[in-house]
Parts: structure tokens; sequence; C-alpha cells
């Protein structure tokens, strides 16, 4: 998460809500990003799918089923829709996000009920785990909308 | 939406599944995209992404608000995501998909009670229209599914 925390840093140095992600695979960092997009004028360049794209293109495959994605705030429905057809084999959030996040439509600490409905948004094999240095995730978000005001 | 058939058949021509998409601004197609998932070994290559990423790219602009997007086929989550960071204008689908459509999760018939509950899954502002030229959609999806059995 250290490393995700620093493309978030980045984002914040390029003036973009600062959100980072990696991939990992086995012990290797295979992808990073963070989000850009009043850098790429595309509402939907955000980090987790930079990193995604850059998994796929690195691996040469179309599924992350090894693959951790470390991301330092809780992912969006569009980013959480694209988490389910990586098949990801894991998921670490640190900051939660109930303005954006996927918890605005489905409340994450009811997963067992929502899989047994096959209302769960995360593909049903992908670990999720939430929580990690979410201080400091927050903190990063909380100084950009601050700067802003 | 006989324009984003046409990227579909392309698609169904290249072994992918058939979905097409084109967005439309003005009397203008400005973009279009069909599904690359097996060309591109990336599983959110899908045509809506496609065609988004391709719009804001030309126009130079994050936001849609003035554009329709036409494609075959019900958007997944990841797309309906991607739709609603894009606050376009006015989204037309062709087939119903109950299985990886965004109705999966979200019962679109239900429009006004989710919006009061504020969980509509698309923008607020934008249009949404379903069930054009749906059987030609269709059947283009079960001629691909039947060719693979």
């Amino acid at each position: 998460m250290r490393k995700a925390l620093q493309q978030a840093r980045l984002a914040l140095d390029n003036n973009e809500v600062p959100i980072g992600a990696i991939v990992v695979h086995g012990d290797t960092v295979i992808a990073s990003g963070y989000n850009q997009v009043e850098l790429l004028k595309d509402s939907t360049a955000h980090a987790e799918i930079i990193a995604l794209t850059a998994a796929y293109s690195g691996l040469g495959a179309k599924y992350l089923m090894d693959a951790t994605l470390y991301v330092t705030v809780e992912p969006c429905m569009m980013c959480t829709g694209a988490l389910y057809w990586s098949k990801i084999g894991r998921i670490v959030f640190g900051a939660s996000d109930n303005r954006n996040g996927i918890s605005r439509f489905f409340d994450l600490r009811d997963a067992e009920a929502l899989k047994q409905r096959q209302q769960w948004p995360f593909h049903p094999k992908t670990i999720l785990e939430k929580g990690v240095l979410a201080t400091e995730c927050a903190a990063l978000m909380q100084d950009f909308f601050k700067s802003l005001r």
C-alpha cells in the first residue's frame, strides 16, 4: 500500500484527485497507475483502470487471478466492474469512500448475504480487504479537497 | 443503432463477443468501438469503453453531456460506471442482458424509485432508452454463442 500511496502522491503533484494503485504478481509490482482524469481529459482514467490496463499489457493475459490490486481509496462502480472482469485474486483498499465508492450501492459489510443473492458486485473468487493505511490514504484526499476550497 | 450493429459485426468477424457502440454528437458520429477483449487480451476492452475513450480523445473533453451513446447490448456494471462518469446526455441500447448487464443488480423498470433513493446507477441527467433494434442486436449474440458450442 505504501507504493500505491507513492502513486497517489504523483497524482497530487499533477493536481489530480490523489488516488494511486499498483498490481502485484508474486513478489513483483507488475503495474501501477494514478488518477489521470485531468491530464487525459478522460473521466474514466482512474488509477485502477490505468493499473489494470498496464497489467494486462505486461502479462499478455486478460485475467489476473494470481494478482493483487492495492488501491488507496475504495473503488467506484466502474472500477469494481473492471475488477470483476479481471477475476483478480485479491483487492486491498485503503480509505473508504461512501460518496463515490461502490459501498454507496452495496453494503460491503453484508458480503455473505449479497453473495447468496448473487448481488455481490466483486468477482465471487476475489478476496476483498479494506482499511489498510486508511488514515494516510484518506488524509491525502482531504488535503487535496481542502486545497480546492 | 444500425451503425452500432455494423461495429458489432466487426467484432463478430474477429471472433469477439459481437457488441458494438458509437457516440453521436449533434448529427456526427464522433467515435465508435467494438468489443476487443480477445484482441487486446484485456477483459475491460468493451465496445462502450473503446468508444468513450475515442470520444474523449476526439473532443478533448472529459464530459459528454451533449452526446448520445448507442450500444447493441445493455451495458455491464463497469460500462454503466464509465457512462456515469462521462455525464453523457443519452444512452440507447438494443438487447437486454440479464446475465452480465447492469439490470442484474438494478431493476431498470424502477428508475424513479431508485433515483429517489439515490440508488440509480446511471448519471441522474442521463436519458436512458432501450429495446432499439433489440431483435437484431440479440440475434447477433445468440448466433455467436451458438457457434461456440
